[in-house]
């Protein structure tokens, strides 16, 4: 517990109403998006203002009392799961779009904007903010720039990192930084905005960010492409990238996931085929109408079985929402989703899923897979049951030899969901153990009484995966 | 000097040839670019492989020995000027374009290739390396990445930063480390890649670089808008982008520096008018046409008296060609030659030219204004003579000036220059006391006996810019 002459002091810093210790306010911290993490904080804090940030920072620096800044708690790798117990900082008080500035293409935006919120507010200006993770009707533009969100839009647009152009940030001992501002050129010293975007709370807390914002695409068109064979499928997304042409997303799912999605979305996707790919283009509308007909084209020569164009923006709003959906459809089927974001080079997409199908069967657990296949970012996913220690302890082994072929074929243990406690026993697969030690460095000059975000990114021990912590 | 059992150790590591410290040697790498600095290295090295760079940082570190890697030399902040003697590392010997990869739209390069070789090089396969410093037939990919280099085309195509996805890189200890990779998409740990990125050599030395390369534009056009008034020429660039349209390429160009331009190139640049801008949008032919239809509109309704697309792809290449001997006319003037980065959000960019203007004319010194305006990058130049100690001080006063009005109008103090030597006393004026403090935390993290590229980004001392170091 917090110790109380301390209480008293963060609750003089944020308020009585601020500062919240019940079982159920802990509780209801105590887990995110992640299965099988749970661990509760001793407190939760709502601060207004940076001032009371930096004022919460020292003394918990002070006392050596963990924060785990934390927005919508959407994110998959336990990142703000309070493992080590401490201070969880909300900022559902800081919620604020501060500036859309229409002549230099930034929004200016507190932490705990709701990430949908701010899509729409910019494109009623006719802007475009692209970064879109599948929980953007819930996640907080402060938890994208933490976990460096990714999204359907990747591909043509890039992530979260490449619409950060500067930050306000809170380190541990309380300083104030700016870095960055509304110019997209800006090398006046190391590049600390990118360094944050990512970091997953671990260096100190973002309180103000300034994101670039582009114009919006004038049209937009959408396009299934049905595919017996998998290979094929795979093939033709290297091949459209090959043929020079940029798609807004190229999405892959196959047969498992197409089923569930189809009978939680009813949107008429197709339950019948091996590999579904979902494709948008947006831009100009000559643009848009020419590269969907060459897209079409390149999925007829690589054996699709059906191409088909949405004849409407509600049909093609239906499509892509669905795609969205696919997390949710699938923790439907079983009490357990374990949902995974191994990642490769776009042409090695092909070996990848052939990969997970084998390791699937070598363990017999059952892996859906979907994904952003433009950018190699697939999400093998895994309805189980944690109760069932026997099948976990498959479904760890599996999701192991995922990762190690994800690193064979010049991949990544993680696209877009962070390393948080989940992924840490595999971070040196990665990085190697030099990288480790370059980033634990990292970690210790900005942070070193390691109050920020405890026990993420860094394997304290030899523990893996779903293991319930608490 | 380099002591005689250290001589003989790294002549065992890069072999005879690879050694040099002859005075003729150490006097052709005692300077850059940049104008009135220059400091002799005690030797020269060499080398051709990662694992020679992993053995010479060894040694280095052990004996406190300072390492500078230096590209080709073109920065213009004194960043590869041995300030601090030791050894400058250069890689003409690694100078290898290592792959392009079709499928995964990417460039893998040793870091001594020249900027326009690998620009040609992806060209000929109908890709696309956008970053095209000034200097880019000269300069080096591992220049540029050590310097995050602008170029023409950052407004729509940003800069050296957006394209590296993966770098080798070598640490002062020796250890060797990868980040990234060819997927846009990996989260796995902090973004060394980016921090590599701009940081000047003075945390490793980078010994490899995976490179996004993107579709090549299908075709080009450029436009020559002049004005009278310098206001409204400002006022035009913001208008575009608030039209919605991101031209590849938005320079300006003052009266003055049109007509040094014009008399080195003889390209028919206008001599006559207060300020030029000098537009191109590359892409879609329909979409560039139309693009500059507008563009053309929002010119003339921004008080443009003149508005000529260029006939033809050779008149178009000789203005672009033109634009970028601003530095090489300019520097033809006076024997001494100071060009600036002052950037300031574009919006502002009217303000700014406005207060160089007025500052040159309260110093009584000659500044000639280009640059990129699209990203409110400026380049105030300076032509003026470092014997005479009198005009100097005026000059460094000035710049001050400049630099205090870019942080005063939301700019920082360099745009894609970079700090170095010069810019050493300004960077707390950008990021602050505490923005230095963690990039200094950051610095000794990665080089706790600090031999890599000593004296750069951060001030020693209250020593401002354009002294003779040696």
């Amino acid at each position: 517990m917090v110790p109380a002459t301390i209480k008293a002091r963060l609750i003089d810093i944020v308020g009585e109403n601020q500062y919240r210790d019940s079982n159920e306010a802990r509780l209801a911290y105590s887990y995110d998006a992640t299965p099988n993490f749970q661990a509760l904080p001793d407190a939760v804090l709502m601060p207004q203002t940076t001032e009371q940030i930096r004022a919460i920072l020292r003394l918990c620096d002070e006392s050596r009392i963990p924060i785990v800044p934390r927005g919508s708690g959407t994110n998959l790798c336990a990142g703000t799961c309070p493992t080590e117990g401490g201070i969880v900082l909300t900022f559902n008080r800081m919620n604020r779009i501060l500036e859309i500035d229409e002549e230099n293409l930034t929004a200016t935006v507190q932490p705990g904007v709701i990430t949908k919120t701010l899509i729409e507010a910019v494109e009623a200006r006719n802007l475009f903010y692209p970064p879109d993770p599948s929980s953007m009707k819930i996640s907080t533009i402060g938890g994208n720039i933490n976990e460096c969100s990714g999204g359907l839009r990747g591909l043509k647009y890039g992530v979260t990192k490449d619409y950060v152009l500067g930050l306000e940030i809170v380190l541990p001992n309380g300083d104030l930084v700016r870095t960055g501002g509304k110019s997209t050129k800006d090398v006046a010293g190391y590049d600390l905005t990118k360094l944050f975007v990512g970091s997953e709370g671990t260096l100190g807390v973002i309180t103000e960010a300034t994101l670039k914002l582009v114009p919006m695409p004038e049209s937009k068109k959408t396009m299934l492409a049905l595919f017996e064979d998998i290979d094929a499928a795979a093939s033709t997304v290297s091949a459209i990238i090959a043929n020079r042409i940029i798609p807004a997303t190229l999405e892959f799912l196959d047969q498992p996931t197409c089923k569930v999605v189809e009978e939680y979305a009813k949107v008429g996707l197709p339950t019948d085929v091996n590999a579904v790919l979902l494709i948008e283009q947006d831009g100009v509308p000559e643009v848009v109408e020419r590269d969907m007909q060459r897209i079409a084209d390149i999925c007829r020569e690589g054996r699709a079985v059906s191409v088909k164009i949405a004849q409407s923006l509600a049909e093609a709003e239906a499509l892509s929402t669905a795609r969205r959906t696919a997390l949710s459809a699938l923790a439907r089927m079983k009490p357990t989703t374990i949902l995974e974001d191994a990642t490769v080079p776009r042409s090695k997409i092909g070996d990848m899923v052939k990969a997970i199908n084998d390791i699937a069967k070598k363990y017999d657990v059952m892996i859906c897979t979907f994904g952003h296949a433009g950018d190699g970012n697939l999400h093998p996913t895994c309805p189980t049951d944690a109760r069932d220690a026997g099948e976990m302890h498959r479904v760890e082994q599996a999701f192991e030899e995922i990762f190690l072929k994800a690193i064979e074929l010049g991949g990544t243990i993680t696209g877009e969901h962070g390393v948080g406690v989940m992924k840490r026993p595999y971070l040196a697969l990665k990085v190697g153990e030099a990288g480790v030690a370059a980033m634990q460095a990292v970690k210790s000059a900005f942070d070193p009484n390691n109050i920020m975000n405890p026990g993420k990114m860094f394997a304290k021990d030899a523990r893996k995966r779903v293991v319930i912590n608490g």
